[in-house]
């Protein structure tokens, strides 16, 4: 009765909690270098789809993505991955995530943002917890594409 | 008694969840441009203070600034409302938050830092959940009057 | 039972809710310039460490940061202290957050990112709270000493 609702109530709290914490964890882990673990940030099949510069599926290629030359030049020169709050909306097992993403580069004349993107992540339930299934990401530049990942729905 | 406890330290995490989602919001409907359900952020009479720029009353005028010629120039540019972490404080049925915004604007040059601003959140506890009554918005050039909106009290 | 279970989880959660709140505060209190409240942050001993331009140990010299003529000349010009989402490890009476900071200041050619840094915070948990005993913060312009703050564990 009471104490159900309550534990319902608990579990959605901490279902929002967890997807805030995994997608807190992914620029932290960028920006280290750490591709292992930031892979396991998606489930075994999860895809990382970057609009117009990369489309990784499984956790071996989206490792690479970190491990490759373009992201290892990004941070020998100095980069922070900052990814913003993100409004989340969970539905059972499921859920989506939107927000913003900006990678500040470092160079001769300080600190630049070199992409701001907008974010869509899909996420599911697993037996060890909140996985990405799915992020799209997408340089806002002016394009639609990148607009209509930011609608909610 | 004890179960009454507990309900009353998960209503205040749930308020403060609840605020924290409707300022997350924000920037994704500000980005795609829903004019409708940004509004709907405020309460009927809801107020959002631009200061220098704007003072819009009501759904209709706030829907109408992202429905206006300078917002939709920067989205046809390319934009980013990157609304950042708030400081929250609940009180019964009002609530206070505050903290920073940053537009980033494309440009032929790439991403710049086009506003960045403070922001002070006077929020209220609807029927429909919380609402803004009132945000305050003025950029961090150097004016007493933005830094005063992110003092605590 | 049943009850002291839902306990320990919602305890959890209000951990992770109070020091996602006190970093959320860092940022307003430091360009709004109150050095007392910002201080109080830390433990009385807390340390505040800015590799490569400070280190402050105390109350009073961490709030002497906020007073200084470095600050006060941001402060001036216009800044604002955006401290991203946090990424979070509690452990009992101890926990550990990593994420972004970013300093804008405002000059005749608009807003730039000042400073981009990696944080690591370590908190304490006391009576009067959650304080930080200790942030370090250190600039991502390549060097390893910052991407280490970063990483997991």
């Amino acid at each position: 009765g009471e104490l159900r609702a309550l534990a319902g109530r608990l579990a959605l709290l901490e279902d929002r909690e967890a997807i805030r914490e995994l997608i807190a964890t992914y620029g932290p882990l960028a920006d280290c270098g750490d591709s292992a673990a930031l892979a396991r940030l998606w489930t075994e099949d999860g895809e990382y789809a970057v609009v117009g510069f990369a489309a990784a599926r499984g956790h071996a290629e989206i490792a690479a993505l970190i491990e490759g030359d373009y992201h290892r030049a990004l941070m020998a020169d100095g980069c922070a991955h900052v990814l913003g709050p993100v409004a989340v909306q969970v539905s059972e097992d499921t859920a989506v995530a939107r927000g913003h993403s900006v990678v500040f580069r470092h160079g001769p004349d300080g600190f630049a943002a070199h992409r701001v993107a907008a974010n869509r992540w899909e996420l599911v339930r697993t037996a060890q917890g909140w996985r990405a299934r799915r992020r799209t990401n997408a340089l806002l530049d002016g394009a639609a594409a990148a607009r209509v990942l930011l609608a909610a729905s």
